[in-house]
């Protein structure tokens, strides 16, 4: 068992004022971790920004290139993290070991992509425009690049414990910006996330930066609500719920200074199904549909809760395999107990639904089985507000709807991170106003393509318009994501030799840059 | 005299359900415009929003060229207004002629900035990620693009009845965006807004754009208010007081779907004079320095309220040269009627504090009378608030500072729009760890060069901390602003055909792309 000691990390030393109530839980109901977790105080709260806060303009102020150096080490102590520590995460999650591995690979790959951008540059936003005499278009020499916004909380998500945690996809790009970062540990992987918040201080450590760049705090929504309002705190990445990240969002605005936000809230993950789609393999994609649901348990922020199914002679045996692919899922144990308890909530509310029908599920106990409603397209059409709802965990929705009120089921959704077609690519062609229509719903489109599993690249979009995200202006995976944490500033008539070296004429960071108008 | 209906521009047509209260008045007192203007009922405003709403799918998918061209038929009509039009918005707002013509060309470049950005096509922010099969880098193929936000609601400036008004800077970005606009007018402008509406109109016809596109209410705060919270509505751009600004925000942080309001706000412009500025030509530096503050009867957003004086054998004779330079400017007409009680309270306030004196400042009646005002470095150090507080009129505050104290007197400031530092070269490059601190107090910087007079550019930051304004990740002038009103979206897997022509693999909009992340 690793050795961990529950205490808060603040400035690169411990600190333990409160009370130890928090425990390591087993996902699974099996024993606690022996060590109880300190939960923060108010003053530890303020102390962890505080340190954040003290450092933020030296590590702001590190080249791009030490920056990447830092992430570098940070992805190399999490590769080095070994079999006892993917046993105790599945431990506390009852993920995989499978699943946790690839995704402590993501973890760190992930890292070293924000290395890369900052090695690339362009996310310095670099634009020059040289003083101009000309009468006709006077102006003086101005240049503009972008800084970190300053100290950054991070709320990590229960269902990626590693990759959208404590040295996930927000720490990492909030670090890569220049920000540093307070971490307010989620609950349900405590010795998770402390493992690798000493990670994170070897990596500190290794590469000289300053301690307070990286702080981590154990509590609950108390702790959370002083986070967000603790004075130096300049914005908030957040996963999870709708009201939970609604709550922070509701705290940021009211603060005396208001912060944003970035919070990944809730998604039903629409799959349009054209007729094309199912007309010769439906039980292939019956098959495929399912297991996009199941996957993970359902516990994933893009899983498919809405399956709109367009009325064609092959609909109702598409529905029969859709039926039998379910009923032949197993149950999965999920995240925790809470989570359970959630999704038994969920499928019951739907259940009880007088337009909704169950197509599969079994009665389930200590693990979630799969689940299967169908409504009418009347009820949605007709704005049914639970049928809008997440439900985290293995359960879709099916709605039949007749071709013609494809533009109003559409134009009834709320906003979303993700929608898909399935069809032929003839059949999506001929639907260009469908296209144009889900592009103001989504942050993402796919074809033929199911919605879990986000590539982290630079092309991807994880986000979309409330309630998916608070922010459909941003994203929280791929290297858009170091956007958020990002703000221009600029310098009027400066002299050469106190400009920051990326605005410099000779351009020592070898910059692509925005000159006169012109990219050089 | 021009004619004017005073009826609301809702979607193409004018619409008058409301009472005809409002009246455009004389800024300096004289007869006002003989039309009544009818403020928009909450229906008008609602309608308003729908109408802009109804074409947000379509005008967004217009074709970046298509938008150009759109913006550039607005700057022609506007160029085209002639000097009755410049006559009225000087009756209105007592802005001199000069002024006024300059401005005029101004908002024209301003809208033909952002069509040549949209030619440009770098706003579209494309990154194509290609598939690949390798294992070990396996993802589909995911290509984003940046699309309006959908419908934004305007609040333009009374200081800048052109160029931060009906067809200024907000409008044009939003338009430029692809996201159709309601504008309210500003109650101090009526006759300037409704001709300028016209204008666009004319465009709008001219160019065959979606009647939608544009929207203009008359009103007061309830009107704001609707408009705000009009579903619709997916951003604000506003420019004006810091309570006003953070009434919007807190509105549109309360809404059922929460939206980005862009307010640029409050802002005291700190002048730090270092020793070397002052040694050897007082004068003509204090003599630039009031200037800057009187310009424009100090109604500017930049104009610099505070001045951060560093210690020297210099500095008496400076102060003396700087109450010189002040007594000798001229009382000037304010904006409208408001703006000068507020200005009076303001300078009375200020006058009434025990560590401040007034070091020049005639009484006036009418016209408001620049002021110079000293105050303590220690009611400074201490964190007097109304130190803080900007006072929108010819007025600054001068505060003597030993060296020693530059770095706290630095930290107490809120956030700022500009911070300008006046000396020789070698003083600002022996300030290293001052320029730091700067960089995160405001969006730009300046050194030997006054902040009023905002240069339309690609490199040009109009923004900065709260409360300069509420989003320290935005600028309000200058092509960046565009960014305020994209989001990303992502494709993935789609068929070339079905594909927005930014991301077909033909590049048929000839535009630079990050492909695979690299820049070709």
């Amino acid at each position: 068992m690793l050795t961990v000691l529950g205490h808060n990390y603040i400035g690169g030393t411990r600190s333990a004022a409160g009370p130890a109530v928090l425990s390591s839980r087993s996902a699974t109901g099996g024993a606690s971790h022996p060590t109880p977790f300190h939960t923060a105080t108010r003053q530890e709260v303020l102390a962890a920004a505080d340190s954040a806060d003290a450092v933020a303009v030296e590590y702001g102020a590190l080249a791009p290139s030490q920056r990447a150096t830092f992430l570098e080490a940070i992805a190399a102590e999490i590769d080095a993290l070994d079999a006892t520590f993917i046993t105790e995460v599945a431990r506390e999650t009852a993920l995989p070991i499978a699943r946790l591995v690839g995704e402590r690979a993501r973890t760190s790959s992930q890292l070293r992509l924000f290395a890369e951008i900052l090695r690339r540059g362009d996310c310095l936003g670099v634009r020059i425009d040289r003083a101009c005499t000309d009468p006709a278009a006077s102006r003086p020499d101005v240049r503009q690049y972008r800084i970190g916004v300053g100290s950054v909380a991070v709320f990590g998500a229960s269902n990626f414990p590693l990759a959208f945690s404590v040295a996930g996809g927000d720490t990492a790009s909030a670090l890569a910006a220049g920000c540093p970062v307070v971490v307010k540990a989620h609950p349900a992987h405590l010795v998770t996330s402390e493992i690798v918040a000493d990670a994170i201080l070897r990596a500190v450590r290794r590469t000289g930066m300053p301690a307070g760049v990286f702080n981590l705090l154990y509590g609950g929504h108390e702790v959370s609500g002083w986070l967000v309002l603790a004075q130096p705190i300049r914005a908030v990445g957040f996963t999870g719920s709708l009201q939970g990240g609604r709550a922070l969002c509701d705290l940021a605005a009211a603060r005396a200074e208001p912060i944003p936000v970035f919070a990944e809230m809730a998604s039903i993950n629409p799959v349009i199904v054209l007729p094309g789609a199912i007309a010769e393999h439906p039980q292939e994609v019956a098959q495929a549909l399912a297991a996009s649901v199941v996957l993970g348990c359902g516990q994933f922020c893009t899983k498919p809760g809405l399956v709109l199914l367009l009325r064609s002679p092959h609909t109702s045996r598409f529905i029969e395999c859709l039926q039998q692919a379910f009923a032949s899922q197993a149950a999965q144990p999920m995240l925790h107990g809470g989570m359970l308890i959630n999704y038994r909530s969920g499928i019951e509310r739907l259940a009880g639904l007088p337009h909704v029908i169950k197509l599969a599920g079994a009665a389930f106990d200590n693990q979630a089985a799969p689940h299967l409603f169908q409504a009418s397209s009347e009820a949605w059409l007709g704005g049914d507000e639970i049928l809008q709802e997440e439900i985290f965990g293995p359960a879709t929705v099916l709605i039949e709807l007749d071709a013609c009120d494809l533009p109003a089921a559409v134009a009834a959704l709320r906003g979303q991170l993700t929608i898909s077609v399935l069809g032929q690519p003839d059949e999506l062609e001929a639907q260009r106003g469908l296209i144009t229509q889900l592009e103001r719903k989504a942050g993402r489109l796919l074809f033929n393509a199911y919605p879990t599993g986000v590539a982290v690249c630079d092309a991807m979009v994880h986000g979309g318009p409330y309630p998916a995200t608070s922010d459909a202006r941003a994203t929280s995976v791929g290297s858009l994501a170091i956007e958020r944490f990002l703000r221009p500033v600029c310098y009027q008539n400066y002299p050469q030799a106190s400009l920051p070296p990326a605005l410099q004429d000779s351009n020592p960071l070898g910059l692509r840059r925005l000159v006169d108008g012109v990219y050089i």
